[in-house]
């Protein structure tokens, strides 16, 4: 069928691909609504790589997708012909270790959409284990669950900080995931998150969000900023959302001891960390990795309402015009959170 | 100093009785505002005891209050005369094994408020430790403040609950202990709640907040609204809040596999529990006694707006007419959630 | 094959009987070696049900099992014919919603041997998944292979315990269960274990090991015996390991505030627990239902030497005698511990 | 009294010095009768100074000890003349926030014996909040009592670890904090510890204890030692015991994912981490300050047999040859794990 498909760097197609369509006894088969375009398929776009995923044959893009249920598989109990569903992009080896665990996420065997040299589903139809499709309550629409798979991310931040409630917070890096991150801790427990960023656009955008306090650290301290609003205890929890080595310079400084500090954005390369400072406070440090056993509450706090990702979507494409939003994409305008592609017109 | 003095069961006075003034190093003095009349005061005044704490002197009642600070002892750097404070009602001994852990609430020697033989505080003037204080932040008014206690009972259950952002709650009973649960699980991470009572005027009080779904058992089966709210998986978390013997036999039908129920209502007795149901689910099974180091975050999301107290205040009555917020509150109105009586014209 | 079956209740034959054979691409066979009498088993054979669990068509019986891997399904990569193994009894659905949460002992679609209608394993082979086959240490015998299981039901009461290192626990209860309990939680951290019952045979074979320390409570308060061993302060953990409605009514005085309470023993109805007790010091309860991912760290302590099995089985015997097994287990002799059959002979 | 005073760096004197003997309420008096002598002590000798703590005035050094009380407070009841006790060194405020939370480590004003500019203990007497102090069980002696302070720095490693029963461990380097840490994460649940070191005569102390695997990294690769011995799985829990930047780099390569990394080693400066390692594995990195509410549990588990102190003690002084000790402890002799003082001929 007609597919996205990345030729190899900088270069993108929009053609005929042989994709699966066998329906195994525990799978569904999904007609694509819409997908996000995630930074990780810019970054295989403009790079050709993630560090050791390297894109070596034409690769389908997109992973962030959500569309209608139109076959399942003979095993298949929990949904129907005509549910409309959100869809995990990651799928472990079921026996593995981990997934025993519960650890899915961490299973050294997931195969995960538009990762090389597994395709992504920017195409009309994908094929999915049903344990890893989730209902849309009937009041999220298509475009919100696209958003589920970046929200998640969040939510595993979230999650993994073992929010008491109350807890005050801080987001550094006010990017797409930065944004997930308050997101999901306002919605998780957080009395307030104080976000920091040199963007003003960027947070412009996330002080439209209640309980979200911007700091511009082109102006001023973060750690002043964190001290006044905790009266200098430091803060509960920090989030790392930027990935930027020198952010993680000061995340010992805004803590408070006995605090927790969480690292979800990735460097590219080892990163000096005040392990002094960590261990004078006897700082609790977590790490995210994609996400595991989260879909569903995602879900949950959509429909409740208590999240709202909708202006977060700041534009939208048909499948036709799938380069041109790669391109917007490429050009990373801070005032975009997420741009996303319809394809809900398309019929293989 | 004049204060409301229970002479014995049934019997109310507001009359001069001597009260500790002295302010030591590590304490602060407070010009009490407003109070607010728990249960258990009505319980002393109506019954002369709750199991085995007996009303054998005449006791100040009163331990939910507010007001400011007024002297300040040696040591303490953390107030200054002026500060708007909330007190938490229960003083440990800081050198007990128990507070050492951090669970002073637990701590076989707390002296706590209006609990015989110690006095409370619905007289115009207390003395307290300074640890034990909390400033109130500007937005936050005293009426407020004098809710942070019971408030803080719902936040502890919350915080023993370990919310996982998302999760779906129920909560068995809509008293105001109920209510009170409620808010602090959906500001704590809950994506909604389920509250169940058969009176409809306390649902009535707990559905105007988000997130609250209401259940009527006069009317409708508890354990079959779950099922419908939850895809038959049951709920993350179950709240029992009646104290009621026979709402104990529905827990373990409304939670799911792996979930916690958290008992905060007092039964008087033993109670049966199905701990059949509870062991074939591995169910965790909580249990909440007051709070410990809840009133810094109990205040932070009150500030934040994160939770709004305000519309459970359903009457306020000045100090001089103390008693009749006592017959009030005695009566056991369901529309009545929280009484409470200022003293701020008091000059002691 | 031949096998032990249960035609109905208390009527026990060894004879030919077709069980499946096929090996599934995940799977593997195992000629099983030894197989231990569980008291399940034994409740099977002379009662016909557990609960709502009853036997309507001849059942094998047998879930305590080890053996040889003697062929490997296709995908199977992680054993090779002629590994010495033992088996998790229960096979989850690995795509349910429990199994993906790594909960998968409470998945309601587990199918476990000799549970009605699923047979066990006391018959020469048996198929089973690869991914809960468990690979024996050299070291580790098959005698004491086919001791895991039961050990297994300890190591998760000691997991789900959450044992601080050096606690003091309490077993209430000193049968087999009681005593694997006893074993996981010394070697899962505690210092010492305390353990209750009116057996004086069953305390002697609990003694033999350091760090037990046996309560006779036809003679002594177990209550005074836990405030000598601590202070006065109780047990940081307390194990019901003995299903007995009159031994829940102590366990809130022996346990110590803020301590846990760990249900394993499963009672045939509700029963009536201290709830005031349990929230005026405000325990944790967990419940404990079989075992999830215990199969590996119980033979990891197993090899280390950190935990002997070998004096638990009190007898052994051959295949052709497994009736007269099953008729000594059916005795119930308070200095039997473990029976075992061996099947090694068997050629099938 | 006489004591050994550190004049500046490389001074000591055993001479008369004006300390503190008033006994307050909630103190009791000790006689001291032995004090190890710690690496910081050596440190202060060495360098005078640690990090920001400066020595400026003449500092009486020691802070592992252990004696007999001599007098108590009129408020304390938990104590008599005669009992045998060790020291927890550091005393926090009690109503500070850390305190009230339960990790008093951590908090900003504790103050610790020689730590300047407060002075230790190695003196024939020492006054102490009775909180702070702990009864020795009879069959525990002064010199393993003196062991405590530095093995409850293990014993916290092992508690922040959370390990769960039959947990894989590695601690990364073999001088006293590394054994110590062993042997609490041995007694605290794991089944086997690997421990790694460049040093030979060091791995040799830790290898006499049942359940070490040592690790001699100048011959060996610990990531291959650990794959081997955990199935190319990983380690359930490293520790970092060196505090040596190079040992750093190794940490994630050898947790298994989803495992946990503690770290115990105080490096000078921040540290180069392999986050993206660490993220890729989501792995828990707790940090380890000192100790709380551990020295309870730590005399449990000595008392119960199941952690030997003793062999570490690896050699004895008088006081009168105080500098004799302190000479060979700055001689770093790779045999040495532990030096201690007797005072209990001096009667001040």
């Amino acid at each position: 069928m007609r597919a996205l498909v990345l030729e190899k760097k900088g270069e993108l197609s929009l053609r005929e691909i042989a994709l699966p369509l066998d329906v195994g006894p525990d799978d569904v088969r999904i007609a694509i609504h819409t997908v996000g375009v995630c930074g990780s398929d810019v970054h295989y776009y403009t790079h050709g790589a993630i560090g050791s995923y390297v894109v070596r044959a034409p690769m389908v893009l997109g992973h962030e997708a959500a569309g209608t249920v139109v076959e399942i598989g003979s095993n298949v109990e929990t949904f129907k012909v005509g549910d409309r569903v959100c869809m995990e992009p990651g799928v472990p080896n079921l026996s593995s270790r981990a997934t025993k665990l519960g650890i899915y996420n961490v299973d050294p065997d997931v195969r995960f959409w538009a990762t090389p040299p597994v395709h992504g589903v920017l195409a009309p139809y994908a094929v999915h284990p049903a344990a890893f499709t989730y209902k849309l309550p009937d009041n999220v629409s298509f475009a919100e669950g696209a958003m589920v798979e970046p929200f998640a991310i969040g939510m595993q931040a979230a999650s993994r900080a073992r929010i008491v409630p109350g807890d005050v917070a801080v987001v550094v890096g006010c990017g797409p995931i930065g944004i997930m991150i308050a997101l999901a801790a306002l919605a998780g427990g957080c009395s307030k998150v104080l976000i920091s960023d040199f963007s003003a656009p960027k947070l412009a955008i996330a002080v439209q969000y209640a309980g979200v306090v911007p700091v511009n650290i082109g102006k001023e301290s973060l750690a002043d900023a964190v001290a006044a609003a905790t009266g200098n205890w430091g803060a509960d929890i920090v989030f790392e959302a930027s990935g930027n080595p020198k952010a993680f310079a000061d995340l010992f400084n805004v803590v408070r001891p006995g605090g927790a500090v969480v690292l979800v954005g990735l460097p590219v390369e080892p990163v000096a960390l005040n392990v002094p400072a960590a261990i004078s406070k006897e700082v609790r440090i977590e790490t995210v990795f994609r996400y595991a056993n989260i879909f569903d509450r995602a879900l949950q706090l959509i429909a409740s309402g208590k999240v709202d990702l909708k202006p977060l979507i700041t534009g939208t494409y048909d499948f036709s015009d799938s380069i041109k939003a790669f391109e917007r994409a490429a050009e990373g305008n801070p005032q975009d959170v997420k741009l996303q592609i319809l394809l809900s017109g398309e019929k293989g």
